[in-house]
């Protein structure tokens, strides 16, 4: 079975040696002391380790059941829903108005990427639930929020995102969904929704489910969506449920993983439903909870890597096979440990390098992202420009790892005893939910490259300059570092000068190339972490620290980061500058 | 559902436009005729898709049971099964003397792209048995050949191959199986094997398994080892069935895909085995038949990538969603067809080049065989080299291609229903067993490179060089073909020479590269084969072929393979030229 040791100290160190979160002058960040943030992530991991990861195998063997239109979840998942509430986790981040602690998104991140790594299946329920918290919070009147939010900060009403139709994914321009108004203010939402998480389950009082849906009369296209709260039971004026309204789970998916989380397709049949935000808008406001949420995805990629990663490193301690090639390193053992072999441990050492770094990436959006709720506009662009990549590149990486981690088992990784297999399952989805890496690379290439004028992007390169520059006399740190980091940020340069030449005369020009830049840009940014960890690791020993070992091994990781995975920079620049005609070049006809 | 269509045209078009098979001087080859060969693979291709397609969605749904000792195969692999055999297609390759046609191997490869394509899980109960008639048939006695190869040949009694053991994978040296002589000229195996495909079934008569066991008192590690037939009954000496053996099997394993075969562990209990070749040589005996079967796993890697991308092709062109950024292409619907997106059709490209150019690489690997067979020394030598690649870089990048074409899917490729998800899984295994991709890259590098003082290498280096040179001329192929084949080439010499120059010193510099010099390889072969594939399509269309669009479809897409795939040789050698330190210079305590 596998096990899961929560990451604190990795955790304490890019808050507080690399983010310096305490000194930040962000809103809410000066709680952030180490002793605070200890505490609260020392809890955290407690519930991942101790609550969450003993359910994970449960909730992928069981999965959910449909009978009678009530949906079973895994056995333990309620009892569990119930100590996170009861923790008064679900409110973390929330707002103290509706109940909530208030705290830092970033604080929130650190604490989900445990829960995440442990079990997530089990986070999409709460985590749902926080998005849904999020687009009512932004949009919907005072009076939808004060009806809805407390109950759904405490995690006693779970949400849900109810965007995709049979014949409607990305497109939602193609959505058939009505909603009629009632007379009374209210809508009558009739349609069918698919691919809809934690749709229906049996561990929450109700279920709010936010649904897109088109008003009659209204525009062609996206222009035409709305969006609406559909609650499972009607809430009467003074908080208590109501009868049952007219939505109801039709099936279940059979799903590759995340079978802990029940899928559902959703029937809706003139259920009473209450507009959020003003009319043929709801796509903005759905995108606020997107925003959010695609952060969260790219981070169950980091989570699924670095639980398979932990994983990994135990069976290749444990597991015999094989001597040193260079001379036996257990001499009175019938074999060598597997880690002993350098494929091995090239193997491990991508890993690792990825997920440390991903980590940091990940923490320094939450940090961008708490900033631009602040107001900082730039913070806000830069992250805007940036989720893509957090997106499709954690997720893209993020599978790989738990793929190199299932290899290092042999057969037993194939097998669905030793778990390796289910991470590999569960985080195969991150890499299609809330928009597929595709679209990201479309949205990152054909959207937010140019937005702005290109200004986000251009701060993005300065901020790796401005690195480079004031370390430029640390020799230490040059040549394993700095020096990468520059050849890399140099080919991501040249990919977007080209896009920019050639986007006009021909947009697929740019598009041809769009993985490949969100791959490139990805690489720069985790060269970027990478560098900064470096410098945060010789800061501390030089200030006398005394895990010396914890500091070298960053030092180490990080070089192995920049010497073996960065240079993957020019391979994606040669990929994209090779233009549209090799992608575009063959009728459609021949494939 | 899935759909398959036998690639007929692409394999008549490498078997004989660029093989030339019929005009070679092998052995068996002067058969080969456009018309013999067309008419082998137009019959077989209808097994692919009319028996076993429509069977491997039911065994990845049923997989199998055990009950009482006996495994129950999922419905309808038994009457397929009855199809295969009455075909005569169990013994298309093998000797005449036991019942076979003695048709070249690389026919029944063909043949079994096809029907390896179709239904992987099937497809490995014949070429288990296959794998057990050869190693038999080079190794057993004639008494032992005359009674069991008639019947294995036919597939009336099936194969395995039995080397695993709880503790002991890839580190044969750990066996503790033991085979105690009986007297009379018998052994009596005992022991546990783990992960033995196809160990017990009910569609065969009898299975004969090849057992990997120590006589007690023979030398340690690997040169203890030796080879035993142990049926599942005993065979009378007038051929019909004795008693039941003692070897049965224990237990189904639960795994993450191929459950259409029973992968068993197998209990033999002072089970009646006959000595297959020498005492204390079983291991080179078992050689024989893994070096065949990694070939064929290698197949089942572009197998499912093939009909991944058939499949994603066919979705692709259906689903609508989203408009072609340069203009409608489907003005009169919702929507125009997920084909007309840039990173769409950079997906499918890199699935279409990495297929037709995989099958060109196997197949000119069964040539290889043949002539290698045919007593070719050269021809063996460069086979043994390069059949780590192919079973490393083709079951790497074919399990890639199978979650690329899963990607295209969105959510509708994680539900299980579309069987994108099948292919993944079932995909996966493949760079698992026959030796984990990890121990192919050490094969390669560690053994394989060096073999015959590098002559292989250099031989290879020679194909390459000659093909250049005898296309200097050839402006067209220049650019698009000869230039990057040369500059991959060259990044492989020069990881060659790293090698050379840094192993002597430190091992652990090769090895630590030697999964990224697999895939450099990989990479250059697949150059070479689409270099010739270019070079004879346009031969095709100089010669006035009919089916122009066929050759300029080949000629595009090999394109593609040279502009964006090829680059990552320069990669692959950065990577490798950073050497030892940064993949092992983190001590083991410290991951």
């Amino acid at each position: 079975m596998p096990t899961y040791t929560p990451p604190l100290k990795d955790l304490d160190f890019v808050l507080h040696d690399v983010l310096q979160v305490h000194e930040s002058t962000t809103a809410g960040y000066s709680d952030l002391d180490r002793d605070f943030t200890g505490a609260i992530l020392d809890e955290a991991g407690k519930i991942a380790r101790d609550v969450l990861l003993p359910l994970n195998a449960v909730g992928d063997t069981e999965g959910c059941t449909l009978e009678n239109g009530v949906v079973r979840t895994p056995t333990g998942f309620k009892e569990a829903f119930d100590i996170i509430r009861e923790g008064g986790w679900t409110g973390l981040g929330a707002d103290p108005e509706y109940g909530g602690q208030g705290m830092p998104y970033v604080l929130g991140m650190a604490v989900n990427e445990m829960h995440v790594s442990a079990n997530l299946s089990f986070n999409m329920y709460p985590g749902l639930t926080n998005g849904a918290y999020e687009a009512i919070r932004a949009h919907a009147s005072d009076e939808l929020k004060t009806k809805f939010l407390p109950k759904m900060v405490t995690c006693e009403w779970t949400g849900t995102m109810n965007l995709t139709e049979p014949h409607c994914g990305t497109d939602l321009g193609l959505m058939r969904s009505k909603a009629e108004p009632a007379g009374d203010g209210s809508y009558k939402i009739t349609g069918q929704k698919i691919f809809i998480s934690a749709g229906e389950h049996d561990m929450a009082d109700n279920i709010i489910h936010l649904v897109l849906a088109k008003i009659p009369g209204g525009p062609d296209g996206v222009k035409g969506i709305s969006l609406f709260i559909v609650p499972k039971f009607l809430v009467n004026d003074d908080g208590t449920l109501g009868a049952r309204n007219g939505v109801a789970c039709g099936m279940l998916e059979e799903k590759m993983g995340i079978h802990g989380n029940s899928t559902c397709v959703m029937n809706f049949d003139e259920a009473e439903g209450y507009l959020v935000g003003e009319e043929h808008k709801g796509l903005r406001a759905m995108f606020t909870m997107m925003n959010a949420a695609r952060l969260g995805v790219g981070l169950q990629g980091l989570g699924q890597a670095s639980i398979a990663y932990q994983n990994a490193v135990e069976y290749t301690r444990e597991r015999l096979q094989g001597r040193d090639v260079t001379g036996a390193q257990n001499p009175d053992g019938p074999a060598d440990p597997l880690i002993v072999h350098p494929d091995v441990r090239r193997s491990l050492m991508d890993q690792k390098s990825f997920v440390e770094g991903a980590r940091a990436f990940i923490l320094w959006s939450a940090t961008l992202l708490d900033a631009g709720e602040a107001d900082d506009a730039d913070a806000e662009g830069l992250l805007s420009l940036m989720t893509p990549v957090v997106k499709g590149f954690l997720t893209d990486k993020g599978f790989d790892m738990t793929v190199q981690a299932q290899q290092l088992y042999g057969g037993h990784g194939y097998i669905e005893e030793t778990g390796a297999s289910q991470f590999v399952r569960d985080a195969r989805i991150a890499m299609i939910y809330e928009g597929a890496n595709g679209i990201q690379a479309l949205d990152l290439v054909g959207r937010k490259l140019a937005s702005g004028g290109g200004k986000h992007i251009m701060a993005f390169f300065d901020i790796v300059k401005t690195f480079i520059k004031e370390n430029d006399g640390d020799e230490a740190l040059k040549s394993g570092f700095l020096d990468p980091l520059k050849a890399a940020s140099k080919d991501m340069q040249a990919a977007a000068m080209y896009f920019m030449a050639e986007a006009p005369k021909n947009p697929n020009a740019a598009l041809a190339g769009s993985s490949d830049f969100m791959h490139l840009f990805g690489h720069v940014v985790l060269g970027l972490m990478w560098a900064r960890m470096g410098k945060a690791a010789q800061d501390a020993l030089a200030a006398g620290a005394s895990d010396v070992a914890f500091y070298e091994t960053k030092l180490a990781t990080g070089r192995y980061y920049m010497a073996r995975s960065l240079p993957e920079t020019a391979l994606r620049l040669a990929r994209i500058t090779t233009g549209a005609e090799p992608v575009m070049g063959l009728p459609a006809e021949n494939f």
